[in-house]
């Protein structure tokens, strides 16, 4: 890991989500999208990042998650050089690949290790 | 908020967290300590930090959350300024204090806000 790229967060109302973040917390609105079943808002804090992570399908990742669990923090994510060598290394160290390698809404590849693997911690590698 | 202060991650087991977090994830061991009811390791990542945190006793707050939901992410804590004008204002924005203000693991004035009021988030300020 270079550093923590972003901090997942599942939320349930991303419109009251955004303004608790940015009005009420002090973070700056970066942007706000869609990618596949998830609308998204990026919420910088300083260099930090924030992403705010609402269902658009509540049998999606995240709608389940949100059911089961109520929102909260979903994941954390960490900067990586080259994605395939880390996930190579870190597969090889015994850690356990959540789906497939794709493109995320940094328009960059990430991937996701499952939490069983990380001490109970969603863990999503960004390539940088 | 300023920036993410650190991402705190309640662990089961102390040594086997800080060897994933280091030797396999690439982060570094800043140092490790004891506060209270709980240890703790707190782990750079670049510019970033990770706060592992083992509970000493099961009827601890980290002890509970372990024993509840197992080991995961804990908490996000942000840096402020000026934690008790911070907090004033987070108070008249709804935001709901937990627990005192009180000395952190960095020797300076932390505070938690109530899950409830921040989306599912235990959060928790730094001054910095």
């Amino acid at each position: 890991m270079k550093r923590v790229h972003h901090v997942g967060i599942a939320v349930a109302d991303l419109e009251a989500a955004i303004k608790l973040y940015t009005d009420t917390l002090g973070g700056r609105l970066q942007r706000r999208g869609r990618l596949d079943d998830l609308e998204f808002a990026l919420i910088d804090a300083g260099d930090d990042e924030l992403e705010l992570l609402a269902p658009d399908d509540a049998e999606s990742a995240i709608g389940k998650f949100v059911k089961e669990r109520g929102p909260g923090i979903h994941h954390v994510a960490y900067g990586v050089d080259d994605i395939h060598q880390e996930l190579d290394r870190l597969r090889a160290a015994g850690l356990e690949q959540a789906g497939e390698v794709r493109t995320g809404v940094h328009g960059t590849p990430i991937v996701f290790l499952h939490p069983k693997s990380v001490g109970g911690v969603l863990t999503e590698l960004v390539q940088e």
